[in-house]
């Protein structure tokens, strides 16, 4: 790494062939930027749970062991033999991590934007985030509003745009109001926070007390737990006071899918007139978006016939809309940085910190509350 | 019962509150015809799988128990506790069943749509076909060519339409081939001479060697035996040379769902140049329009975030594309009705013989092959 930024830190993570995860740190010259490209230099870059799917992958992180030396850290575990399969495209490749970050622009190539950019604090999308220095195009940077730090501005993309495409999904596929689970997370709190700021009904579903007191603080009407006695009729009480028909879910196994569904059929049925044995003929959908339950999806189909799951994720979502409409979103998401989009983060890390067992034991707990910011410049 | 046709028997399923099924004959007057309306004498009427939903509803029919008379049989079997969740719509309710038909009109209203039908043998659809006269709207008939009898029309809507609905569904979503389950069923053969004469690749899947030989039998090209060791390895290969994208299925429990999606996305990523965590981008889609398993639906969800898993209904399906294209897929059912659209029955009974314990044990099974044609008018 050197202190003028023709070279710097960048986290890689890899699988190899022979079953062994390695996370490590290299040391890697910063490219020249092209005419419509930046260097910038990374100030923060969240842990996101898209980010761990790449950083760890299907490693068993309980097995992990510290090497290497205190400046460039090296971490090893084991992936189950049941997980390699699902790492067969990426097995023996050295990959970058980190989907999104911010930064200050320390360089740019020859064009008035670029140029434009100079001494700026910018967000940024694109991957390859946990790194010293980034260099990148200038459309895939956000500059931010004077008085922004980056820490501020590090996660202006992945949570607010995902929390925005679920209100905008419902508006698009004629929903009414949206069910959410593991709805205590810092995505979720977002998504409650645009729910009550646009008057959208939002039935959050949590895992325990604790959680269920995070959103009642943020002024979240609707919250029931999933592992109380009651949650099936508590979870139809809210649907048939919400008109809830869609949902998002980030657990993905177990039952709890199909519990939403069967509980939106009963709210519907709740006002039906006459028997039809194929259900009702309302459409009720649920997205998953996440899997922090690995263990099958188990659906007892009785729902009726009027029901789709799928999967979702962002960029196809933004693909969808159109460079347009992900424009306005993305304007929202600076309007309102500091309230509805203000994420908090429970540690700042560096590059090397990030790699330190006690680190990694909290933060591949994907647990909620727990959230972690790298500062791969964090001195 | 009566010869002039103002009165007529009527087969009824009722489920009682206290947990019995009750299927019997009642003698119902035959209503006058309204101005638009037709009365028809019915000579035909299959038991699709669709109907046992009715007919039988949860009832675990070998618990199924004789009683009653020759001319008057009434059948009970217990409705298993678990069961009668599912029937709380329908509690104490003595439904009609049947969903389609066919039969000679005997008498008309005044209109002259209704009067230019008299004599004629048509094809019906509305429900209440276990009689022995039928009071419908005109529209509700499809008068059927000269030298069509009752039996060759009985089948006219629920499999042709439905397997019509499959090619077509398979055009509007984007997709190029076809994945069909219980593929050797009176549906999955129809579905197979579509297919073979519009030039759409179809991936046939079996649970066995004899189900395989009967679809090889009227030239299936793609059979695969979910039954066989090599099952994953034949439908990935299969998938490969077809391409297809969208699977209906008729199973629902157990894990095909999971395994066809699976195989799907092996089969894109064969032909993938870039690693992504989050599979192809490519958009599978599985939709369960039976429930032949009644197990719960298992996913692994081993096949990324580009797919969709829903309900299939023939029902909601005609009317999303709406009354002008479903008469162009009505009348190339009447074109090919002897040919593409030729149903085989392995029994023609009476009301009577619909209601013996020795048929019921067959027809209730939904064994592949065997097919119940009731025939209420038979002598």
């Amino acid at each position: 790494m050197s202190a003028d930024g023709k070279t710097g830190l960048q986290l890689r993570s890899r699988i190899k062939s022979s079953g062994e995860l390695e996370i490590s740190l290299v040391d890697v010259p910063t490219p020249e930027p092209g005419p419509d490209e930046v260097v910038v230099r990374v100030e923060a870059s969240p842990i996101n749970p898209s980010d761990l799917g790449l950083l760890v992958g299907a490693a068993d992180m309980t097995t992990a062991r510290a090497s290497g030396t205190k400046d460039l850290p090296v971490i090893t575990a084991k992936v189950p033999e049941a997980g390699m399969k699902a790492m067969a495209g990426r097995l023996d490749e050295s990959m970058p991590v980190g989907n999104e970050g911010a930064g200050v622009v320390i360089k740019t190539g020859s064009s008035d934007a670029a140029k434009a950019l100079m001494g700026k604090t910018v967000a940024m999308i694109g991957g390859a985030m946990y790194a010293q220095y980034r260099c990148l195009k200038v459309n895939e940077c956000l500059p931010l509003p004077a008085g922004t730090s980056p820490a501020e501005g590090a996660s202006c993309f992945v949570n607010p745009l995902t929390a925005l495409g679920m209100t905008e999904t419902m508006r698009r596929e004629g929903h009414k109001a949206l069910v959410h689970t593991a709805a205590a997370s810092n995505l979720g709190q977002m998504l409650n926070k645009i729910c009550l700021k646009d008057g959208i009904g939002l039935v959050n579903i949590v895992r325990s007390k604790e959680q269920a007191e995070i959103l009642h603080a943020i002024g979240a009407r609707y919250v029931v737990d999933s592992t109380a006695a009651t949650f099936m009729d508590d979870l139809t009480k809210a649907l048939v006071e919400t008109g809830a028909t869609l949902a998002f879910d980030a657990i993905g196994g177990g039952k709890l899918v199909g519990q939403i569904l069967t509980c939106m059929e009963t709210a519907i049925n709740k006002t039906a007139k006459v028997y039809s044995r194929y259900g009702s003929s309302v459409q009720k959908q649920v997205y998953i978006y996440g899997g922090l339950d690995t263990r099958p999806t188990e659906l007892n189909r009785a729902f009726g016939m009027a029901w789709g799951i799928g999967g979702w994720l962002l960029t196809p979502f933004l693909m969808k809309i159109g460079a347009a409409e992900g424009a306005k979103l993305r304007q929202r998401v600076v309007d309102e940085l500091k309230t509805t989009f203000a994420s908090h983060y429970t540690q700042v890390v560096s590059l090397q910190e990030t790699l330190q067992l006690n680190h990694i034991a909290v933060y591949a707990r994907r647990a909620t509350g727990e959230k972690y910011l790298i500062n791969p410049n964090k001195g």
